[in-house]
């Protein structure tokens, strides 16, 4: 199938923390593509990702970076689809300068930010999902079910204390 | 027009900030709702709105609110919308705590979180926007011709430097 | 016997940082319930508790939770009991996004935040007890003993060093 | 009327913040003395009034303070009342120095912390409310009748907008 | 003459801050262009100015820019030439997102960065002339004029005190 | 009087807060001499300075600074007198960089650092008299009586409230 | 031979730290006494302990404590010997919360603040020793011959490299 | 060959980070010297450093040192050569202390500033080519080289995801 999301990470490295991004999609049956693309490494080809993804039948791109990660606002710079950015948790400063590098975006680009590492990641697939499933009721049942089961865990959780 | 828009705020205060993301939807001309809805002041109504959202046609929900910022995170627990969520600066910490309140999510819910103060009020409304666009040309034309706008408006700049 | 303090966690993972209050209100013997109860994944099961707590006998909530944790103020909205926050140590942040989403709330609705982690954790158990304890000479009487005791460590530990 | 609440203050400029407290308590009827008790210059005076301050009548005590703020936390050293804090807005740090000098407290003297500034200290004084109330039907009326008008308060403020 | 120095920043707003820059270049007789150069409104002018920069005889390009702060890496990216940062002071969090954004560039790719604000721009210019003056006796010496001219200024404010 | 505290300053500019230092030093008729002293544009005379301080009779110096503050550290690197530094409050970061460039010093050379701003600088006045009056009966007589004041103004100040 | 600094710490567990100052001062021939003193344990041990530290013949008081580490001020508010504060790195905080703790105290008390951790106990140990050299001159040649040794072992350090 | 950058740090313990300095100019081919030059240790030989830096042909000096970072601004406040400063990783802080004792420099007196550790020591390198490539053809294709390659692996290890 065509993909409709387009998963991007500035670094191979990255992939420890944007494969819980893929997993959410894989589960969630949405078709992605995933790619390295660096905005200080492959700059042009960041572009011209950017510039033909719509044209490609993408619908939403989920890119993940970490330090000075201007990977998820220049793409946004360079298209008009929605944008997520994941800040992947950096060494020295944990992240903090990875997720101020992506959210704090001058007003006119938007970057859709979720949280730092693994949990951002996971929450970029499920923010993607939930917006292709505004015009698509058999992903939205998905994602109904999956918070069913994950309320239905959190409730059972309880008597697994201690 | 219905709107497809839910624009909630946690406090009539959060109003200066997030007129913001109201001109944004007025100027691109996507119908939008605007009410204040408090997650600690109002929380079964916060409950209620975001149950109802979807079935009253509400496609987006951007919600912004400031220090220790429920409002994003659990409006996002009680619908399968996507949830933008505005940090508004607040007076102590500047909007460090509203956004790490908001950004910071777990696994599992997202919000889609944009930058602290007016600029991310401004790119809530675009996000939107854009996301709307993705099943709306000329909504997404509307949104091509405003960042041409900005574009030559920034390429004219040069000229007034001094 | 009936239990007097509610403590509850945002997930299971939180629990080596809760069980902390519950050895302490286990030595004090005060009784008390503990469940995981999510504010993001169980949110309607969340308002419920806090709803019905007051009425079950329970005289005071501590709710620990992580990250953007909106379990402390959300249950500090829907009851009037007397809510005690333990911000747990997050994996990115250090715990310092869950101190401040739990401290920071709006006038209106307090949450008497602990410090950061397992010393929070026990500090809740104490505080719920010195509150319980102006009604109940028998509890202040050990938590007089228990100050007593590690009093007495704390002087003895000087002749330790080394 | 004797005094259930002591309301202490590190300084005469700490007022401004900590007269939120006393309005909270007149409002609510909670009768209460206010006091500048200085940690550093005046220690014996602290410790003096933390030593008395149960067997004269007061069931809670609520300290502001700013910077190194050790009012509250060395009270709570001293007293077995419990002791809440409100971290008052410093000059250089905006007060990130007074919540963690207050909040970070070690296992074995909790002190109850409150956000940051006016907002803190209003909750400060809703929060011992909320303690006494446990044991004082006509005070959780005078809570709830509160927590009602501010409720309606924001409910009525969506039309306010613009 | 020639320009050797390019100084752009994001937008017409940080030119408070970036006449600093060109202020010192005036004085140092270096001779320079400035213009408006967005990485988020104006991406391919960003790209086409690094890229031709050093055929046109570009020896040193300075970058300024605020929030999160794309301008001086992605110029960075797209060219050999030495690239200064300027972090400009942001509203929400006083530049700390300018600098993480600016100086946290992963391995491979360097920004010479700056202190934050009106001092930084002003050392931005002085790092250039530095620069140029390795080879450019004549710069050289009005460098050094300029640092004995400030050292004295600042000996002799001593007898300026009160 | 010959000096006994050397109070130094990297800029004119920092007189505002350094003031306090030299009004404690006065008011506890401590004699000093005051300097601007700049790490960065004079640091041939601030060498000179701290080698010749001791044999010129002085017994501590104070040092204030501001952003990347090295005064107060090069200064204790180059004589074995005490050094107390004063972290200026900077502009964009409020202090938090004169504070962190002070105090952090390597095992090997102390710096005494005291808070940031007037607070500080008044405390680097104290401070130094506290030392010299381990051997100076006279002058410890005028700190106890100052301590009596400031206590009997804290006790007093109660009785203005509101 | 009669202490003439003492070293109290607020924990047994800050031994790991504060040996640190143990040992500099063994090898400078300083007499010390070591205790555990806490200010949240033991309260009034602490205040005997800085009442009488003078007449005892104490000199100097280092105190290393961490978290909200109220040990360092509050012992100066309760004597005028020099007090020497020592944040001790914490769990969740690093020591950030240690560090605001005992250096931002307000004006009239001050604590001569030194690094983070083990250096910064290394460091007590020194500053406290500069103080009594200045009325000891066998003390000030052990100084000076200690800086001299750590110069040499850095000058020959660098044929080391690699 | 006659070195033309100067690589230094603050102790033998930073070349664990500054190797990566000095790989990357051996892979340039661009001759350097390396030493450990303290500024709190060796203040004199610091200076003596800078101030002969030029003489001997030096263009450029790398200046490495963690905490209160005092070595890069105080090289720079000695020698008209551009002062290329990386801030190594510090243990309690993880180099935020490093990165603003470094680059927070005031106007006048420039530090060029890189990220925090490994990444920033190989940044370094970089820049110093850069700068010298300026005139220098051959080592600008040596970076043009590294950069096609760096460019290339990127692009390569999207097929090595998973």
């Amino acid at each position: 199938m065509e993909p409709k999301v387009g998963v991007i990470m500035g670094s191979k490295s990255d992939w420890d923390t944007m494969k819980h991004t893929c997993n959410i999609l894989d589960e969630l049956e949405v078709p992605y593509e995933k790619k390295v693309v660096s905005a200080h490494r492959t700059p042009d080809f960041m572009f011209e990702y950017a510039e033909q993804a719509q044209d490609r039948g993408i619908q939403i791109i989920i890119a993940g970076a970490g330090g000075a990660a201007h990977l998820p606002g220049m793409v946004a710079a360079k298209t008009l689809l929605p944008v997520i950015g994941v800040p992947v948790q950096s060494k020295a400063l944990n992240g903090m300068d990875s997720l101020l590098s992506i959210v704090q975006m001058p007003g006119g680009v938007p970057v859709a930010t979720v949280s730092i590492g693994t949990a951002g990641a996971t929450n970029a697939g499920l923010l993607a999902a939930q917006f292709l499933a505004v015009h698509h009721t058999e992903l939205r049942n998905r994602l109904q079910e999956r918070r069913e089961r994950t309320r239905n865990a959190a409730l059972e959780s309880s008597g697994e204390l201690e």
